[in-house]
């Protein structure tokens, strides 16, 4: 299989992970099917589409079919077999962190070689792997899961700093890409074998300001 | 009247009636003279705005400032009339119903002109028209309805494959427009009548996966 | 101090000051340390990423890094230093104010330059004033506080008007940007002195249409 088939594979696979969390997401609310099949699609695609929009193309998600296809068949499948989703509870973790680290990173490289520069790059990287799971959350009203705890955009954003260095000084991408979202897998992965969370304020709020109504 | 012309008062209608829809929805939360106006501004615009940036164009709703005109006045006049609008349900569901189809298809139809592959062309369609609603909700702190209840955006769906088949032959583009758009409205009105409902998934999920935080 | 570096910053404070409000509101959510820098990032840099977005350019907060590291500086201290924040609440809706005058003023004059006509460059620069609160409150799981209550969003889009007025008999930038955000930053803070606010529906709806499901 060549290098640019296998990539693809990947981010099909990364698509059709991310397009199950959010059919699931929409199940658990009640959603009917068209819901449960755009809340899915949104999951898949939305990251993609937000980094496209800010890199100033027409998202990829709406060129090519096939990552509709994925994310639609996907999504639809998780509608009828939601229990045996729910089964593969620990699969579906790994291969969420496995379509984490590629989506973070590849999304990072797409914004470079728009010319936007690195700190802008990651950000974009980084918007691109937890896009996704943004707006699931908002379309099921829910505040993001990725905002209040675990391990999980932190893993992102490192990777996305990880292959603009590697970017930086030349490295051949395909070697880039692996090494940066071998990274975010891994501290993905101790992350939820060890919980791990990021810190929450000391201390309760002596309530919200509210300044930039 | 041209056709040209014609085409402008359908969609200017279309628009009073979304920003109708989205001043009521402010009017039930209690939010104020503006919130109401900009929340019937989403409304009636929104669609058109996503379906202008993900074809990589400044939003018609900001060029044209007909459409921003039509959508606050009918904010405003929502907000003092509100009652009458109450009584108006029929009506202004009939009318969502021809704005559902205008929308979709032409949404489709711009996406087609701007490149995009008719698969992505249909899933912009179908944004065009459930985006100010999916807005409306999302900023009045609701799920949005479209995802839980009814045929709505599936009708819309309908109509965006119908006229990129016809566009695909060669139709004249006044008649792929009509026979379409009418097609949509036709099915959201049985729909109605006859309270068709997408099926929501067979039984209880065991509880959300959330992988994609 | 040139009027350029003056304007910097200008721009600078005022998104320290945004940030520093979507910091709070998530320190207030109870977020950890990655989802109150992202709120505040967004509530400091939303608003702006709209305003690029829709003009159709890459969004300037991705593209110049200082405004990125002046967000998440700031959320960060906020993060740790909030209970102090809390304290400084009139100064924080001082400098809020001035903020509102300044982007809504500036976000107008890039649409314009962006060759959107008046109307729609007013409410792109109203936008680019509210987007960061808006985005905010949707990240939190609130209905926009900007929709409900006060004279904030009215204030700006007189701003908006008044330098889209003014650059059309052809008033020097310095002096239409100073003029225009200055009467921002007086209304807003009459408003709040006066507790003026506008007005809510006259009556009880009796029950919201949701036409455009």
């Amino acid at each position: 299989m060549s290098e640019l088939s296998l990539l693809l594979v990947v981010d099909l696979v990364g698509i059709a992970v991310f397009a199950a969390s959010g059919a699931t997401a929409g199940v658990a609310k009640r959603l009917d099917l068209f819901g449960v099949v755009f809340v899915g699609f949104m999951a898949a695609l939305g990251g993609g589409i937000l980094r496209d929009v800010f890199v100033n193309v027409q998202p990829f998600a709406f060129v090519d079919w096939r990552y509709a296809a994925v994310a639609v068949v996907t999504s639809a499948a998780t509608f009828w077999l939601h229990p045996t989703v729910s089964r593969l509870h620990w699969t579906v973790l790994v291969l969420d962190a496995a379509g984490l680290g590629l989506f973070t990173v590849t999304g990072t490289l797409k914004a470079l070689d728009a010319g936007i520069p690195p700190v802008g790059a990651c950000i974009i990287g980084m918007i691109t792997g937890i896009g996704g799971g943004l707006i699931r959350d908002l379309l099921t009203g829910e505040i993001p899961t990725v905002l209040r705890r675990e391990i999980y955009a932190v893993a992102g954003l490192l990777g996305c700093a990880s292959v603009a260095a590697l970017d930086a000084v030349h490295t051949q991408r395909p070697v880039s890409i692996a090494l940066a979202a071998v990274l975010v897998f891994v501290l993905r992965m101790v992350a939820l074998r060890r919980n791990w969370s990021a810190p929450t304020a000391p201390t309760a709020p002596t309530g919200p300001q509210n300044p930039g109504e």
